[in-house]
């Protein structure tokens, strides 16, 4: 297999996934298998990442069939990570049910031999001891990126912190940027963290999209309106995946390569919500992204015509 | 005074604002004021709402000074409408404390004769029946935007329902659109408007922009991210006002002065934010305008570039 040239670390993951129209126990997830779907429709993509041996050949195959390079897939004696969460109503807000480790509890994610001179390389959101641990061993890492959350943020700020100068983007919501910072604007924030060393912020807003912040630079890229939306679980992963990949095959970080790679990101994540699991997103070919850059160009295009 | 030719109907009022920062008894506010602020800038603006005794005559003269016309601002015994209201820590959600519609309570919206022959209609966030007497006073409306929320949605459904085919566009957020519609996605849901006889669903997301959908046409607009956000209060009426009156000035309603009129809104919208109440959007000048709509334009401009 191809030396992946873009590596994710973080969980594969069976998900419990309540919905007002579904409810499966058992569906294929985790940070790292969203990122890695999306992510390898663009580049070769390999994980880094544990799963139990309970975990099913089946998901194996799917991945692999996907191009995805599982030489850096752990697996370890006991059960896969395991989450479970209730949407509400309008599929905006969700609730955690439950949160069993399993075999992550103990994970210390090393990188395979074919995976040490990856140049691009995406921390999931696991805790910053360990992505600062996996990035280590890196050996000529070109461009890193990173996603955290506030569970890290409040119990592992110094962690986290120590990070930072080592990224060269950080992925988080508007509220963890603000809690992260202190600020209440998303620009200040976004300075704040260039200020302590990552010059890039994505800030991700669900359903509402994301905002890119870089030193010259600022994009707003709204999320596409869609009809069928099922289930958003992953959809953050898949919009890292699409927009990281996307700075990896274009193999530059201007500020035109990184309005582009959002808005693949944004595109790849509405394949993402339109399934329960990842499955809409395992039919996601380059053809079908084309298609969908085609629309989203459209969608924010400002008009031809003086006030 | 020149005849308006765009009317809003709505409420003045004293806001008591609590933000993190601030906290301001009697700041002048209401719809009306908020939307003809921002939309005397670009086409003469009459306002239909009632005062009590106890309304200040620098308000008066406050709104006079933006060109805008109060033949139809009536003076009732008693006090003004008063809404309190506190935000969060972020700015993002706040709880109403009071609302004390005083004056408010016994309005019945009557349009002055200078008015009756006016083009364009906003009629703000009130109840439908109002809304509708409102509407049947105009003689020859061209184009008219109705604003509504979740107490019509579910106090008033089979009035707004009456509405609909008499009105152009709706402006909703997104849980008012899901609401009124029983979708759960926004395209569903505008078409679910249109097939009850309003063609454009205007969708209102706060700090994150805002979609516009016609028959042939989805726009996002995405807020533009500002450092110094003061006071989100009127920001979803001065993005109207911005809208409207960019309709109402360019004349035409195709999907691209839609498009412009939307950017036009949330430019409107920025300047609103920037003060306690009213005041940074009373120093929003066509120059200024332009000035962010540039801005805005490269905010969300699609890169040149392939993947």
């Amino acid at each position: 297999m191809t030396a992946p040239n873009l590596v994710v670390v973080g969980s594969v993951a069976y998900d419990s996934i309540k919905t007002p129209t579904q409810d499966e126990k058992d569906v294929l997830g985790g940070s790292a298998t969203y990122f890695s779907i999306a992510s390898s429709v663009l580049v070769p993509t390999g994980v880094v990442a544990v799963v139990g041996d309970d975990f099913k050949p089946q998901h194996r195959t799917l991945l692999e069939s996907r191009n995805v390079n599982l030489d850096g897939l752990e697996t370890a004696t006991g059960e896969t990570f395991r989450w479970g969460g209730v949407y509400d109503k309008h599929l905006k807000d969700r609730e955690t049910l439950f949160t069993n480790l399993n075999v992550f509890a103990d994970f210390q994610p090393k990188l395979p031999e074919s995976y040490k001179n990856v140049p691009y390389v995406f921390l999931a959101n696991i805790d910053p001891d360990l992505q600062n641990a996996v990035l280590q061993q890196c050996t000529a890492p070109k461009w890193v990126a990173c996603d955290t959350m506030n569970f890290w943020i409040h119990g592992k700020r110094e962690s986290l912190l120590r990070l930072l100068p080592k990224i060269d983007a950080l992925f988080l919501n508007d509220s963890e940027a603000f809690d992260l910072t202190g600020y209440r604007s998303l620009p200040d924030a976004a300075q704040w963290i260039a200020d302590h060393g990552t010059p890039i912020s994505v800030i991700k807003k669900g359903e509402h999209g994301a905002i890119i912040f870089s030193k010259d630079d600022v994009y707003a890229a709204p999320a596409l309106p869609l009809r069928n939306v099922i289930d958003p679980t992953g959809a953050g992963d898949t919009f890292a995946g699409g927009m990281v990949a996307a700075i990896a095959r274009l193999d530059q970080v201007t500020p035109e390569a990184l309005r582009m790679a959002a808005s693949v990101g944004t595109c790849t994540a509405s394949f993402c919500i339109q399934s329960f699991g990842p499955s809409a997103l395992t039919q996601m070919n380059r053809e079908g992204l084309n298609e969908r850059l085609e629309m989203y160009k459209n969608l924010t295009r400002f008009p031809e015509m003086t006030l």
